[in-house]
């Protein structure tokens, strides 16, 4: 190693070293999602979130500006009681553990009952038909595949049913939707996330449990199944919000943006500390702990907390819009979106026009992150960060250990006790480590 | 990538698969931690595991020969009763948080009391000499190191205290010493472990936790503070034990053994889950993975849970005698010994003179090994394997992510609801990859 490179493997000890001693970014996750809990976008408690950490942003010295930019975002509200999912079968009833998908609507009073159609995903839908799913409940009942690796993967393969489940059933007359939830393990908590009608007329569409799911699918098989369906949710005028910005502007190439983000806004049950506190207290940490190490960028760094990822997007978009009507590039986005866990390393895409060289360039950061095991991957991004490929930078998400991530994601569960500091912090350096040497290098 | 490496890749994914899929290993962790429990060489508890493993093993029809190995291992008592550490200042007293560290000697009824004298490891020790430490009890404060990325690191500078404190502190005349808990968490659990009295007088040796370490240097700032120190432990005479052994001889290359193992003792707090719990059910796993994929091997595989790691390695020693009486030679030899955790990979170490072209070799497999995100580095083995390394073969440890190990290492809190299923699902996916990979190239 040239004594050049032997200096920035120090800078990037001396950041490890930071980030795991002194870093704070425990404190303001706790903070987060203790404290603040739960925090949909357009609600008190998303604003609570906005207002502290553009506080926390404000007091480290290194910033130059932190603002607000307004977004405009979707209201939806869960209602005033719990959901009832209550199947009736041989005159027995057993109550689900479960929750509406976000956007649900609500059945109001007197509920929905209907027979139950249990269906393996959105094709097998299409085979019945009118016919068979007018007045019904359909219960989306495709599993995750354990056997992926990544466990993303299987959430990639299976999400589909909740999220456009609803709009497709509401097509043949059905009356609600019931969809297993979104993980591998076999466990009592139903995970919300996002649904979508499109055009189609809404209709309830609410998570059972996977152990529910299970016993409700193994009764299917000699029974007839009536569900009675109970919940108040609704979808209010949209509302102004903000993501919350940061920014050091880089003394030799401050034209070129290298961001660090998160969203800020998560479900409204649990503390939304793996989605995606984590990922906000993350990229703070990584301008707190450039100011501790009185780092002065050459390229403008720019920490941003997005609202509204979880039900519209309605910050990426705007950030976007706003950086393109401005005429801004940004070299480099890294949106930390998948957790508080052990990062693995780096995935990273772009324009197809650009992708190539910037992959390489890339790569030859390996020998500064290989001694904390990182690696640098192609196929990566975030969805906030989605907006800006036309700007023809390099879209990177960072990548945590997936293992454990479902455990938790759109839970009650999802809550900071279910974090594990050390693992937190390292997510922090290796994020500050890569956008030290884009920094550094360029791309 | 040829059609021949396209069906070695092929037959990777199919044990992922079977791993993730329809692996049991976290069925036999679960008995052997929950079921059977803490499992200290010599007790009845290990000798349960010793037939549960044996029956295991044997019903798995891939296997040849399964068959118990005897070896001597010593006996060690924590006593009828829980240890009490009380300190007492101004007129105050505050109980700590202890447990005896693996082989200490008991105070016996009437306990111990001296002057706390704090130090910051055993260098600082030699500073102070007999004047200073004769009678008082040695608290010994070094804390580790939490910027280290790799925790094992961080144990590996910090334990030599707790190992060696009491031996040491013994020859100035000391009457007891209390051991800061190896790790880098705030919390109130003590974590035991071995020490070893060597040649010098045996004193009472206690852990206490990291919160309790803490207030005590706090007040040792400002107050002379006295410790009362009550424990009933002591060490019996060494009885026979056995390590547990199953073979699936090898098709071409019978003579070439493959070991993969773990250590079936554990401490008698807890119940033994990562430490090492984890490494014994990846090992069958191994086998049972093999056998259920139908696949024939063609050198001579071998499952070992050895006994007697914690104090002593009266297994892994009698384990080498007896293959080096033999004359048999391991080709390899993996060891899982660091928790079900994600694995990160392997890493592997052997006699220099024939350490380099392994390694080379062992790199041929990265193409097979990367889509699983797995390493494969210098530097590894384990302490049951350690002893083969005379026979010239590669000695291999599996390496987990490190960052929860010393949260649960040697301490009650070492349970089976603490390890997630699919971490440790993948540890035995990722040996089993390996021992395929070897058995199929060869080194």
């Amino acid at each position: 190693m040239s004594q050049q490179d032997a200096e920035h493997a120090f800078f990037i000890k001396s950041i490890y070293d930071h980030s795991l001693g002194e870093g704070e970014c425990d404190t303001w996750l706790q903070y987060l999602s203790d404290t603040i809990g739960g925090r949909l976008a357009g609600s008190e408690a998303s604003l609570e979130a906005v207002h502290y950490t553009q506080k926390v942003l404000k007091s480290i010295d290194i910033v130059d500006t932190a603002w607000l930019q307004p977004c405009e975002v979707p209201l939806w509200d869960r209602g005033p009681q719990k959901e009832i999912v209550r199947i009736q079968y041989d005159g027995q009833q057993i109550e689900l553990n479960a929750l509406a998908l976000g956007n649900s609507e609500g059945t109001g009073e007197g509920g929905v009952t209907g027979q139950v159609i249990e269906v393996n995903g959105l094709d097998t839908l299409e085979l019945l038909g009118e016919a068979e799913l007018k007045g019904k409940i359909v219960f989306f009942n495709r599993a995750m595949d354990p056997t992926k690796v990544r466990t993303f993967h299987a959430y990639g393969e299976a999400v589909d049913q909740r999220v456009y489940g609803a709009a497709r059933a509401s097509k043949y007359g059905a009356a609600a939707v019931l969809v297993r939830s979104m993980t591998t393990n076999k466990d009592d908590f139903p995970h919300t996330g996002v649904q979508l009608y499109g055009d189609s007329e809404p209709i309830p569409s609410i998570a059972i449990s996977t152990n529910d799911a299970d016993r409700l699918s193994t009764l299917l098989n000699s029974h007839t199944v009536e569900a009675y369906i109970e919940n108040y949710a609704q979808m209010l005028e949209p509302v102004q919000s903000y993501n919350v910005i940061a920014e050091i502007r880089g003394s030799t190439h401050p034209d070129e943006i290298i961001l660090v983000g998160g969203h800020l806004d998560s479900w409204d049950v649990g503390g939304g500390a793996h989605d995606d506190g984590a990922g906000c207290v993350h990229s703070i940490q990584v301008i707190h702990t450039l100011n501790a190490l009185g780092y002065k960028p050459k390229r403008t760094i720019r920490c941003v907390m997005f609202m509204n990822e979880e039900n519209g997007l309605g910050g990426g978009l705007a950030y976007a819009e706003a950086s393109n009507a401005a005429g801004e590039f940004h070299l480099a986005a890294i949106e930390s979106d998948a957790g508080g866990f052990t990062p693995r390393g780096f995935a990273c895409s772009a324009d197809a026009e650009v992708f190539k060289p910037y992959l390489a360039n890339l790569q030859s950061f390996d020998k500064f992150l290989d001694p904390y095991d990182l690696f640098l991957k192609a196929g990566g991004g975030g969805a906030d960060i989605g907006p800006l490929k036309s700007q023809k930078g390099l879209l990177i998400g960072l990548r945590p250990d997936s293992q454990r991530y479902f455990d938790f994601h759109h839970t009650e569960a999802d809550v900071f006790a279910n974090v594990n500091v050390r693992e937190l912090k390292l997510g922090a350096a290796a994020m500050t480590s890569l956008v030290y040497l884009i920094d550094q290098f360029g791309l």
